[in-house]
């Protein structure tokens, strides 16, 4: 791989990452209890969505009415029971499921609707109490395949979540979250690590292919807890107050062989990233991922979702879990450890990037994720036919 | 007409209707009162004019200074009398009835004056409490021309106003005001029907001239106050709590032949459309209209001035019009019946569209304004010359 | 100098005047009390540059990571002493003086540094209280090259300051300072002019170079007190209530032989205008001058700096300036007065113009300006070769 490779002007464009989000996946779309009885407008890569549910099920159309383009998210479930979603301004009644109308409630039973009455439908889940939506252009596949598999099985993990808006480029909070080694620098005096050992910093990365095929997961190896720069000192600066405070000794990211993720669990990364844009931070014990879900609103609003995932381990555990999280990670982590990120990425001016050995994680992940995404089937598949080979 | 024409993109493009409003009208520019001693700056069909008021006469102007640009608004009538505005910066004096510079104060009294030192002048007028102003490309026709009867002829009617602002585009709002049948949807629950016998559906529309060319007259018929849609139910629906304050009955439109309107004064129809962008919609009675007066600002904002206009009936009808707007029509109508309409046209996305038979009335009136909308007279008219059927 | 010359559609696109501001000269930045411990983004010109001060020494470098595009003035001096920043993102460490990268803090100490590692460098000086800035695309000339006499000479001037933001293009900002005669109309009702002579008005104006050649200097002639106009009466007009505060009598400019300032200290002018957009306007005396230094920002946004200079003239004197500005100078002038014009520019709509005689010096200086502005050396100079005239 060629580090010394810059990407000049946008090197975005020129690996060709879509500024709106990888289409053909199912991303978070809302947690369950904020839709009720009243259709909720959501932007999902760009595209207005209407949500609303109906009899215990919940359906997702294209937030603009065919007729006049009323926004449908302004309109009523007017028949329970009946899975549709009338337009507020001329009562065109849109059946959820196929995206039709079935009833133009002003002008009469005996109204002619024509096949073009209707709008485009997006497949939509309610698993773990959030609504899942699929943005593409093809048939959506199970929502299964797209969820990694601490959230895929409820059984096995129980999930404590929230979301975070950020005003930036989907793409710079991805790269922020790819194993960027940012962290020792941007981290190094969060309250979170106060009293855990000090991230190790040059490091070397190296990503794998994960045995899904999903993603890639990262390593880094080789880590110190401080070094000596020329004409500068040290780094981590001696003169740091919380460095007092901080336990010393060599961190590890993960001893590849021995941690319980490992031995235990066949967990092979403590840092995977996997597509479309989701990226998980785990423990070396096995029992705890923080999963970062990527959703782009649009060109420069984004929102994380922070998934944090614990495995079961019976009642006690279910309530030493969330007693952590109340006293402690809700805070230290969801909070101001990721904001640091926050205030980082909000201020970063796209454009001309110089990559180097801390980004090995990102480039790969770029590639991956272009290499790998889903792609709807070809519509128009070539058909053998010798003599096309001269057409234009 | 063929109602299954659907026009894609941008329809309002496709049948001519402009951005910023129809040119070569009258439109009602600001209530009088608002002018005082200081000029004032109002932007009408996206050109920015500065008023002033001199002398007992009002003046309007290009609102920006050929000198150096700056906002004539913010000058002052320095000499009183002279029916001039002075600029705020080198006070070149402006003559209101030519738009001429006629001196530049700080320059002395022999300063050469060029011909090209001037502004473009509106032609405006001041008529039942309303300052009126010509916006157009030619010179202006009579006021009495451009407003309908009941407005133009104050011993005939009495009138109560208002105005609102709304952000969108006015072809939105001038849609709403079509007769496009949104009226028993939209406005079923609204209080000022509550009362009253419930809104017909289903109807069919028709149109006709009026008989004056300057519009067209709405006509419904054959409408039904509830009708059973396949899979739904009954339109519109039982559970509704208001349904069971109000009144049953056919709602009829207003009768065609019997109805006072229709005998008494010759008004042949309960809702018209006139040139430029004016909605009129009256009473069985004959003895009211509120006539909805589109004024297009800038490409999203747009203000509707509503006039309430009652046909004088003596002293104490004219106390008790009054009564009626102020404990019942200033609020039930003009405020909350009317915000059910800007509630919905400020939340339409601008596109394609997919019109039915609702639409009938919307179409006409597209038609027939760009069909018959004022044009200028033509500056270089063509004269017959057979050689040039050749040339480029 | 033809002034019916009149510039449509953008005048300064036409005589060349950029709307970023003129490059290369030195510019005001701050204050130097506002640059403490940590870095500060400034924009001037429209280039984004971090201020940070370390060890006594100010550094300016362009306010973004070569890296991955992070604001470095978000970043911090981790190593106080050696003259660096470090980005908050990574830790690239830069060298203030070079805008090299030296360290990248989180990859390790033997990080192949390459030489695209680097931001652009500002010269920048800090002097009587200000951090300037050189913009251009140059080797930085002496600032004291670019300081107006009164600035650059502390022991003979004392100086008071200030500084305001006006939401203007800069260029509409120096038209207004250029003597374009606006005084007379604009600031005859400031506060400040209550008690003096009136500005006199319908004078000539002409300009000189100045000796230096780095501007010119403006002269009014021939001015009056009042002129009648026909049709329109007197100006200033009679009725205005604070003309019966004036003291009467010709105000002149300054006597062109006896002035002291003339005599005593051979200062030829009242009012200059130098390169890049500093306007010096003075006193007969010889003893102050307010001089108002223009800095770009953005296309929309300016800030004016306002240097008040006083003559040196003993302790006493020194109190008495002092006095003179707080109790005084400092909301007559540096509030009232330049608010006048404040609210001037930022309402005028920049397009096509019509000078007149009023903006002689308006026209003179863009045209000294344009012709005589810092151009850097050509990096290509054309070498003799015949036959490269036929190529392409």
């Amino acid at each position: 791989m060629d580090m010394s490779e810059n990407h000049r002007h946008d090197p975005y464009a020129f690996m060709g990452v879509p500024q709106l989000g990888i289409r053909n996946y199912w991303y978070p779309a809302l947690a369950s209890w904020r839709l009720g009885r009243r259709p909720k407008a959501v932007k999902m890569l760009g595209e207005d969505i209407v949500l609303f549910r109906d009899d215990k099920k919940i359906y997702a159309l294209q937030d603009r009415c065919a007729h006049r383009g009323a926004k449908l998210s302004r309109g009523k479930c007017l028949y329970p029971g009946s899975g549709t979603l009338s337009c507020p301004y001329h009562g065109w009644t849109y059946k959820g499921e196929t995206g039709k109308v079935i009833a133009k409630l002003v002008e009469g039973p005996d109204a002619p609707i024509p096949d073009k009455a209707r709008v485009k439908t997006y497949p939509v889940r309610e698993f773990r109490g959030a609504i899942w939506v699929f943005i593409g252009d093809m048939a959506a596949v199970p929502l299964e395949d797209d969820l990694p598999e601490c959230i895929a099985k409820p059984d096995e993990w129980h999930m404590i979540w929230n979301w975070r808006t950020y005003k930036c480029d989907w793409r710079l909070l991805s790269d922020n979250l790819s194993h960027d080694q940012h962290a020792p620098f941007v981290h190094r005096n969060s309250p979170e690590m106060l009293l855990k050992p000090i991230f190790p910093h040059a490091t070397r990365n190296a990503t794998e292919p994960l045995d899904n095929g999903k993603g890639i997961g990262h390593r880094a190896y080789d880590g110190v807890t401080s070094a000596e720069y020329p004409d500068l000192g040290r780094f981590p600066p001696k003169q740091e107050w919380y460095r007092l405070l901080k336990a010393t000794g060599r961190a590890v990211e993960m001893d590849p062989v021995n941690a319980p993720a490992v031995k235990k669990y066949g967990i092979r990364f403590r840092h995977m990233s996997m597509l479309p844009a989701i990226h998980l931070i785990g423990r070396p014990s096995g029992d705890f991922f923080t999963c970062r879900w990527i959703l782009p609103i649009d060109q420069s609003t984004t929102i994380l979702y922070n998934f944090n995932l614990f495995r079961r381990r019976g009642k006690l555990g279910f309530i030493s879990d969330w007693m952590d999280w109340i006293i402690w990670k809700s805070w230290a982590h969801d909070w101001l450890f990721s904001d640091q990120d926050k205030w980082i990425v909000e201020h970063v001016t796209p454009g001309p990037e110089l990559l180097s050995r801390t980004d090995i994680s990102v480039t790969a992940w770029r590639r991956f994720s272009m290499a790998n995404a889903r792609q709807p089937p070809a519509t128009n598949p070539v058909v053998f036919a010798p003599r096309a080979a001269t057409a234009k």
